[in-house]
């Protein structure tokens, strides 16, 4: 039995769902709310940096998505979301690595003022448009990636899985047009959203929290 | 010929050059001071969000250390800093994540007033104390996954690697008490300093900067 502990509004996790579905594993998902209540015992038993998403495969107990997409990749190996070559590997792990250190700060910023106070890290103007211009240079660079290609790095790779989730929910937080205004992301965002691992797997429509 | 774009001074570069050591590869260090100047263009065509390290092997650039190491690896897998066994290299990315992910912002937090004002973060006597409790929780971490083991995850490997500037450059900023009272992290630290990777590679006795 595969769990993964995770919530439906949570974005990072929505990348292990996706490859999770991609390789067509079943697994419950046990609803883990970090976000406005403190963790419990138990769960700083699985993470002791009190975080989600985390796996428990069988027993084996693993937390942060790239270390569990990497041992996805290597305990269930088909289909392959990494490719043999090692160049190849080193980009998709290059872009993986740049979406996780980079992105999350520039979306905390922009979503400040969007949040419940108490939730919120202090927010100026300023620093809710250094946010919105962190964002949009990641955006640069991904569209700079994707000219005459398919998918980030050749074939669909976890390069694309660990991004999926960041950039479809730009449209729900008025970047939306930023999306739309760059054709080969735009296009690319489409190719996502034609996967059943993407669409099926989708955040819900709203947030009622 | 590889080139490794890093800085005597920079933490995270440091891993790169125990790895490379540790593999016998003969490297140039390109000094890249990314702290106190903006970055060249020539330096942004490297890697668009102005970090380092950048690795070169031969006209092939990567960005990340995570994603570095992981392509020494397998380009140069002798002698392996990887196990064979797909659980133990998964706990292994998962150390190497928690210290890329929670140790940079608790570090910041606590070095802010040590830093010239125009290069600190804002800081409080608070935001200190948090980045010093948050710091000693991670150690605690370590001590706990060091109970009855010799390096973090069995063989000496890339989380050990990945740890190592992080905890060897305490001393410096009045936090080595903190290691001395952790038994089975300090004997860990006196045999990571027994290895002529991480000796060879430290880091100057002091910033003249």
């Amino acid at each position: 039995m595969i769990k993964l502990y995770e919530h439906p509004f949570s974005i990072v996790p929505w990348r292990v769902r996706i490859a999770l579905r991609e390789k067509d594993l079943r697994y419950e998902s046990v609803t883990t709310n970090l976000y406005s209540k403190p963790p419990t015992a138990e769960f700083l038993q699985l993470n002791p940096f009190a975080q989600i998403p985390v796996l428990d495969d069988n027993g084996f107990i693993l937390a942060e998505s790239m270390a569990i997409l990497e041992y996805l990749e290597e305990r269930y190996p088909q289909p392959a979301l990494l490719p043999a070559d090692t160049q190849r590997r080193a980009r998709i792990r290059q872009l993986m690595c740049w979406g996780t250190d980079y992105w999350p700060p520039a979306w905390k910023q922009w979503m400040a003022p969007r949040l419940p106070a108490a939730l919120a890290d202090p927010w100026t103007d300023a620093s809710v448009a250094e946010g919105r211009q962190a964002i949009c240079g990641h955006l640069d660079v991904l569209q700079q990636q994707l000219q005459d290609k398919t998918w980030l790095v050749t074939d669909y790779s976890l390069a694309d899985i660990c991004y999926a989730p960041f950039v479809l929910v730009l449209d729900r937080v008025e970047l939306g047009d930023e999306v739309t205004r760059r054709p080969e992301l735009s296009a690319w965002v489409q190719r996502l959203l034609q996967r059943p691992a993407v669409s099926e797997t989708m955040m819900p429509p709203d947030d009622a929290g």
